[in-house]
């Protein structure tokens, strides 16, 4: 596949090429229109709908190849296709097709007193590297966001669902009409030191998505000559302020534990203004509790929950991606800020507040991706931001922080128009 | 100086000291008022001319030691402090109170069907490290800009102007007045180690800017495991169109290559149309000769300019930062843009034309962070720009590009207000 000659060329020189073919395609894509581009992602669905026996046929050789491994049930079911999830894959590459393209927005323009027109016009970063774990999916998921983006991608998915996710790829790359087919590209080998050959290739690739678990995250981040964008841990706080109405601190609570408490903007610490404790945490226990939720708490917590378990120091830097909550009593608001600050992890944290003076203390002095004010910290996804789509969120300071959606994959030019004006 | 003991720490400890100072006053200046650091700005800048006397003694050791160790004229030019240019130093920071404060600012702002109001709001980056060359002025441009962003600076400066540049930064520290002094920070050692131990500080420090030459640029990137942003070389070009008005592309030829040639936005190669290039170059040719411009062309340049010298391949290839300009004959606009394509750095290009659909295609095809149309590259530049100032110009793809302001000193978070909503 990649219509890259093997045979002789080194792994090195295989990964190269591989790269350069996304390098090469990335300008025409860069300038491709829109219809072009939505016409490739709506033959790619259709092709993923059309092969569906082939691809449901692959994966199963995945799937035999993981529980021969000995892998877990949950690890095989990451892998595992059906149809409906190959339909729910192919409708996705379709809802991008339907999103606004962001490349060519003139996102300012102004002109200055000697007369030159300047535009600052969002264009493509160029090529975008995603590496990824099990999850077959994301090779569709990310090709279609980095194709509508007008990004020339290089995919080096896990070698768990390598052949289904070659195969997606594959089908992907036969469908893109006008548009280059190298625009996507399939690292087409399992060898670890692709990965590493890849991290070096600085003119090749301009950024580097890791999607997966922080340790993958980390050895990219170690490795890579390239940019990264980065996705760590979340550790969200939700502060009940003396203000808060309770009723709505509840919801909040409940929700941002226990709707879905294994991912990154499920709340892992809860803090608790003092005056409202005695009345607070009692109830919310019960309903966190009725929930499934394991709660730790400071001494005062378990004075007033006899149930929670003591909180150790580690405790309170932990991302438990589970129904285990940390609760603590505080004194005051700066209290609550200087606890946050020390032990969350900026990615979202909120307040529970009706004092309007409190609540901007908050936003101001909380340095998070997002930051909350009577909401829950679930709503810290590109979906719900209404982006329309996500590649992930960063938990980076430079280009994009927090949820990602199509122009957080663009970067800018200026266009500057003149009559003649030279620089005296 | 920066008032940490050093008697008997490691240079590592030490370093590392200086970056957690700011660290820690990082969210404090975050947070400060307009006026409180504008007061600081203009505090430092009546400082600096008070202590007039001081720094330019300072200075003349820094100077004897240069020429003690044979630098040229000009190196020694550059680590000269004269009245006037502590002056101009004074009068750079105070202008830098004058601009708009970038943090607080609203981006966007957009209401959920949910009812969620979500604002994109400006934030400073957090803390910044500048790591510099030889002239002192850096020290003092460079910490106005950080501070009046929000952000804490950790400066390096280069080791000839090393006991100037300690003295500007600690009379910068000594007038903060409300602003924490540990905003700005001097690593008050020559060691070369310290780059090393500060480049490592990627949980204190969240963005390396080196000011300096392309190895400076190149060695930082290499060693740091904190995101750079480059500002590599600039080959600039100009392609003066068969529809070009060549009164204006003659104007714009001499000022991109002479009116300053040591800088990246000047021109490097010239590529002019078949059809105008009888007509065109023989004009510009003299005009540009005349202001001592040797030129080294293609064979057709040189049967029409026969006092051009033959380009070598290396040439079309090459930042000359001189007065020496390469000029090709190009058949044309796709010969030009892929020309540019091969040979450019992205940097800055122009095209003079009057044809309106040309300019069109020349600004969607050339991905320079500046593209110009029918005005001199020269302009890349924030000043030129209207951004107020310049921390420099990014030839990055991630975060900013091109000319670099306060803005561009910032990053945004994402404040979420609503009335309770929970995800579903």
């Amino acid at each position: 596949m990649n219509d890259v000659k093997r045979r002789t060329e080194s792994l090195e020189e295989h990964v190269v090429a591989l790269c350069r073919g996304a390098r090469a395609a990335a300008p025409i894509l860069a300038q491709a229109s829109t219809e072009a581009k939505n016409a490739a992602l709506r033959a790619g669905a259709a092709a993923l709908r059309h092969r569906t026996g082939d691809l449901l046929a692959t994966n199963a050789g995945d799937i035999e190849r993981a529980k021969a491994a000995g892998e877990t049930a949950a690890f095989v079911d990451r892998l595992t296709l059906t149809a409906a999830r190959i339909e729910a894959m192919a409708v996705g590459v379709e809802q991008v097709a339907e999103l606004p393209d962001p490349v060519g927005e003139t996102i300012t323009e102004w002109t200055r007193p000697n007369g030159l027109r300047i535009a600052q016009v969002r264009v493509p970063l160029g090529v975008i590297g995603i590496i990824y774990e099990s999850r077959p999916n994301v090779t569709a998921d990310a090709a279609a966001l980095c194709l509508k983006s007008g990004n020339a991608v290089v995919l080096r998915g896990g070698k768990e669902a390598f052949a289904t996710s070659a195969s997606i790829a594959s089908i992907l790359r036969d469908a893109t009409g006008e548009v280059p087919p190298d625009a996507i590209m399939f690292i087409d080998t399992t060898d670890r030191e692709a990965v590493r050959i890849m991290l070096r290739q600085a003119g090749l690739i301009d950024v580097i998505i890791p999607r997966g678990g922080e340790d993958l995250i980390r050895a990219i981040t170690e490795g890579s000559r390239i940019p990264v964008i980065q996705h760590f841990s979340g550790i969200c706080h939700v502060y009940v302020d003396r203000a808060a109405d309770l009723a709505i601190a509840e919801r909040i609570c409940v929700n941002a534990k226990a709707q879905r408490p294994g991912v990154c903007n499920a709340m892992e610490n809860l803090l608790v203004h003092r005056d409202v404790a005695p009345r607070f945490l009692p109830a919310v226990a019960q309903q966190l509790e009725a929930a499934g939720v394991e709660l730790r708490g400071c001494p005062e917590t378990r004075r007033l929950v006899p149930s929670a378990k003591p909180a150790s120091d580690a405790d309170w830097d932990t991302e438990y991606l589970d129904l285990i909550l940390s609760v603590k009593v505080v004194d005051s608001l700066d209290d609550a800020i200087a606890f946050i600050r020390r032990h969350g992890s900026g990615l979202a944290d909120a307040i529970v507040t009706t004092d309007t003076d409190v609540a901007e203390r908050f936003t101001r002095a909380i340095d998070s991706a997002a930051v909350f004010v009577n909401a829950s910290t679930r709503f810290t996804d590109g979906f719900e931001f209404g982006f329309g789509a996500e590649i992930g969120i960063s938990t980076n300071r430079l280009h994009a922080r927090g949820p990602m959606g199509l122009r957080e994959l663009t970067t800018y030019k200026y266009v500057v128009r003149g009559t003649g004006q030279v620089r005296t």
